[in-house]
């Protein structure tokens, strides 16, 4: 596959999420970083962007100048991710989307529901990439269950279980630290602070793995830092549009839990069970049977997992990799809108632009139910309804 | 310590209880075996106790019989247990109670809220012994959990997550099955089945170690096996009386799950974790330090625990020794008593009939709460609001 | 099955032992305590007794007076559990075997290979139960593997890797106390330390789930601690009677390790992994499959794990249920001689007299190799060659 | 950091080696792939390098015409992989340090003893860095444990154990396959297989994070598939330089374990456990305290180990992460050589020949002691006696 050209919007000097998709995109060689306007001071963001390699003459101020530089190359970037504050993810998106930029973007897609609209209806008119990060999607044991699922092991889906809790924002000294507290004021965090941040993850996975979407929620939210105005801990019951039933609890106050990201999935055949923080077991009851322990690696995995697999059996993967998988399908569907041929099936399944506008109508929905009560408030995007 | 005399009502040949309790009486030589009604059949009840060891004229045909066996001998049983269908909790309790005769009940400890006011009532009254058997709370390292907490370890709680979730009523084929179909049919088992069987404890024991009683719940129930009347998975929050916020789910179509029954306890200054599977270890993380593991049986454990404690560290214990420990407190209290002497501090935390109210109530509540679309409702029984 | 009469010589007022083995034959109602020899004070012995429920005259002052006032009883104690100091066991055991008395000997049966050679001569000669009490081989999952292995779902046994380490001699400031530093020093504990102590306990069990037995081995001894004269870490290969090689590890220099007794049998086609710490799962992994979780308790288990399984699947059991389990089938084979039938055949599976010469046979060649660089020496007792 | 010039030698199409070592160079941006002679076939090895992406002059048909090819140029290479089968890495890696250009060697850094030392010799007289790839030693809570034994935190060290055990060449039906012939192979695989294979890994990694050398060492190796020549099972006790005492395992026939690679460290005043399978983990117990868990990525963790991670607490890092690390410190050796400055000193603790030296004498060591029934032998190579 002939290297594509990247760039990247944010992700200056000091960020993290800066080199995450950096070390994504290089791993498998099949972006090269051409362009980016890395910082919110343009000197700063040019300095950093050579700093890293860049040609002085692709090391832009801001996203604006990086636009207008691009879009009429002949070596224009093939795909740019978006790594700004939440506000202007939409209005960055949306220009690059006109201009047939492939866009990644980080979640969340947009602040509002409407926005989210137009990007997904943006995306769908100009027939250009749109993918969110939603990188837990990435992992190959994830994809697995996505594929037993889809083949019928577990038979119909009932029930799912998922919960993202860490104890991060536990500590009442820590509660005025501005690195903490702009989470939870909605001056700068939105409607929803612990759901929107970590338990939509946990709804866009639940969806991935079941291959449904959501369709009502119940949410009691919960500040239990009292001093917080927008919620620390979240529990949500959503009705999924194929009749699964989805169990979701978050929190940020949960002492002693780093990354508990956890999926079970209960179908009429079997069961599952992941965890992120130990990534390379699945665990497989079927309905009746014993438990058995799905290796990452193992020989009869899915061509999902396995392509999304880079080493052996019993040599752990991790975090890195699975985001590098998002930008491994993107490759192949980039590559293969190129060259103008139908893409490896089993590279399809990155989030987009119809998944981030999910996830927003999902979060508007939950704050709504809350509001009422815990009412269940139908959580689909208008467009979708 | 002086052997009390024991007898028991139900738990006849083939059932399971009936050893559990006969194995937990014998285990430290606290109780000897005396009298029993066993049998809903009174021939086959009274063969079976002889066998057991009875003698004749106290292997009784029925309750009735046997306390107008009992109540009149000077060597009298000091303890009986309760261990018959549900519906006839009540009756038999209210009149042992009344005859001076310390009671262990089996839960629930009656069908409804007025019967379970009337017990907590009669024992109040009459002064005589009655606890129910929440046998999860004798346990050394939940007794250790209350011991931390109470001495302010975790500082202020404000969070308990807990969860009992099995797999074993997730089979369609098996669903008419009678040993399965009774428990989610209203007529035999009453207005809540999988919360009132499993989530009950999760929420007693919460309670248990935050030492809070619930104040107000929400529920949502679900039939995810839609061929049933009652709940199979129920999801619930609710307000503690100090201030926590428990989060619970119970189920039992979790394919794979076995007796999945945790508890997470999240204050201001730390976190506790706990799995019933694994009872030998409890994670405890300060807040801002390293999770550490307090194995049972280490040293500096609280007196609570090291008195529940039978095997020196690394050696398992399991469920037999915790119920029995539920017998071993029962043994000082009424021996205590007996005696004319304050009982040991630390044998006190056994279950009592107030315990047992609150849960009926509590059942209640999340009938109610659900029906009412998850409405917040009182869960404390009317005497104690 | 009525109750038999059980007596006890050592376990008095204090010791851990004591309690272990009344809980354990009192669980199951199988056995009555009516004889005891506790204490080595006789005065001490006799009130402790009493204390404990036993008549006066059946309270005894030492061994010799209780084998004189029971072997001419009519009611005399049907086993007798000998927990004394080592040295003293040969000639009680052997005493007691002569006058018709079933003994249950706490590990190590003798001190040298003659004694056990006599221990076992005698109980063949005087065709009198007895068995030593390796208490691990009780757990229900212990004798899962047994029977998988034996009906030959592993195929031929190839490997077994075991360990015993623990970390409770680790500390140089408790070398010198007495209650640790008795084990390393040769005049009271005889050749070996903690390869007699450990050890012996993973070889046992190596030849209790294979099947097989030690034939020779080659043994590393260390004194990590080098003030010990005895050592604290053994590394022992030992290749079975019947092909397999079983590389064992034990130390109790091991910090953090609690009781990390674990063992792993790999044959043709399969392995299997077990830990005594959390004992209510069984690893099966079949040759080219995945690995399968067994539960205790699971529906499908062996007849001989099935009568040894106290709870339902999901609730733990300990090491207080694995030792009554020898007891379970103690009670069995001698009841079965009493009534002249023949025993159940799941039921006899404990521990000989020549399971306890075989350990000491062991023992004597792991101390022998070592002294020899490591050589390897002959495993088995003499009259077993 | 300027980015470095990168070379491979093996690594070919369809290798899994060539992707690793890819991946791992491109992850920081710090090594651009510039060179290579990737394949035994010298046209195949120059159409697949020009296929990555490499300019054709520099896409070479085998390690000479790459060595002559390179060494003349201003943009040389700065660092040449070499990742061809075993009996070739001494005279390439030779060659190319003769030339002055640095090598990162696959293991064995050679075959025989008397190469290993040339090359070591060699390394030191040009002053050409030269380091071999133990990949294991770049996990970030490896060099953890290195970092707090170093400081002191488990005093004097006493003892190591270590395993490597794995059950994918148990399969007799598949023990003629020339996939996994050859590695039992004299002829082929050298004079030992699973130690050399996985043992070595296990003996470096004790080595790493101890800071003491193999003194003397007593091995005991079984074909445990007695069709093989070579061993499929090691049992070594090493002594360390330092006063440590190794004790480790390795197979190869182990059903059901995948890559069961673990270190176990146990000094004076405390001990750490730790797992290659889940390795973001690290067990620290406290002499006479409780275990506590170190989680990869907590705030407190040494130099060493924060340069060594790359993604934030609660997300796995896996193996391709690790091997990554070993790249991260070449980079600064080679730029800070190339920029004449001190190197940073937390970089520095990457495999170098002398390690590679090392491990060789070990093997060699090993396979004697075994043929002489386990009689303790120098393990040491003859220039550091």
């Amino acid at each position: 596959m002939k290297a594509l050209n990247w760039g990247m919007i944010g992700g200056g000097e000091g960020s993290q999420i800066g080199p995450a998709h950096r070390i994504a995109t290089a791993m498998d060689g099949h972006f090269v970083f051409k362009a980016g306007a890395l910082d919110a001071d343009p000197a700063r963001g040019r300095d950093y962007a050579q700093r890293l390699g860049i040609a002085p003459d692709r090391a832009y101020g801001d996203w604006r100048e990086m636009l207008q530089g691009e879009k009429t190359r002949a070596d224009r970037i093939d795909l740019v991710t978006i790594a700004t504050p939440n506000s202007t993810h939409f209005e960055i998106t949306k220009a690059f989307l006109e201009a047939g930029i492939a866009v990644l973007c980080e979640k969340p897609m947009t602040v509002t529901v409407e926005e989210a609209e137009e990007i997904a209806a943006t995306a769908k008119r100009t027939g250009t990439l749109c993918a969110v990060n939603y990188g837990y999607s990435g992992y190959p044991l994830v994809r697995e269950m996505r594929a037993m699922i889809k083949r019928g092991d577990l038979g119909k889906i009932r029930l799912i279980r998922t919960e993202f809790a860490h104890g991060f924002h536990a500590d009442a000294a820590d509660a005025d630290n501005p690195r903490v507290r702009w989470r939870y004021d909605p001056a700068q965090a939105g409607i929803s602070a612990q759901f929107a941040d970590c338990g939509i993850h946990a709804l866009h996975l639940a969806s991935f793995v079941a291959g449904q979407d959501a369709k009502e929620l119940s949410a009691s939210f919960a500040s239990v830092l009292s001093s917080r105005t927008l919620e620390d801990d979240a529990w949500v019951s959503i009705r999924m549009d194929g009749g699964a039933l989805v169990r979701l609890w978050t929190s940020s106050v949960a002492v002693g839990r780093m990354h508990g990201f956890n999926i079970e999935v209960y179908g009429e055949n079997g069961g599952l069970r992941w965890a992120q923080e130990w990534p390379n077991q699945l665990f497989y009851t079927p309905l009746n049977g014993r438990t058995q322990i799905i290796e990452r690696g193992s020989s009869g995995q899915s061509p999902e997992a396995a392509r999304a697999t880079r080493v052996t059996i019993g040599h752990p993967e991790g975090f890195t990799t699975a985001i590098s998988n998002i930008y491994l399908d993107l490759a192949e569907a980039i590559t293969a809108k190129k060259e103008g041929r139908a893409p490896d099936s089993h590279a399809l399944s990155f989030p987009t632009a119809v998944d981030g506008l999910r996830s927003i109508a999902a979060i508007k929905a939950a704050v709504d139910s809350h509001k009422n009560g815990g009412q269940w408030t139908d959580a689909r995007p208008p467009s979708l309804r």
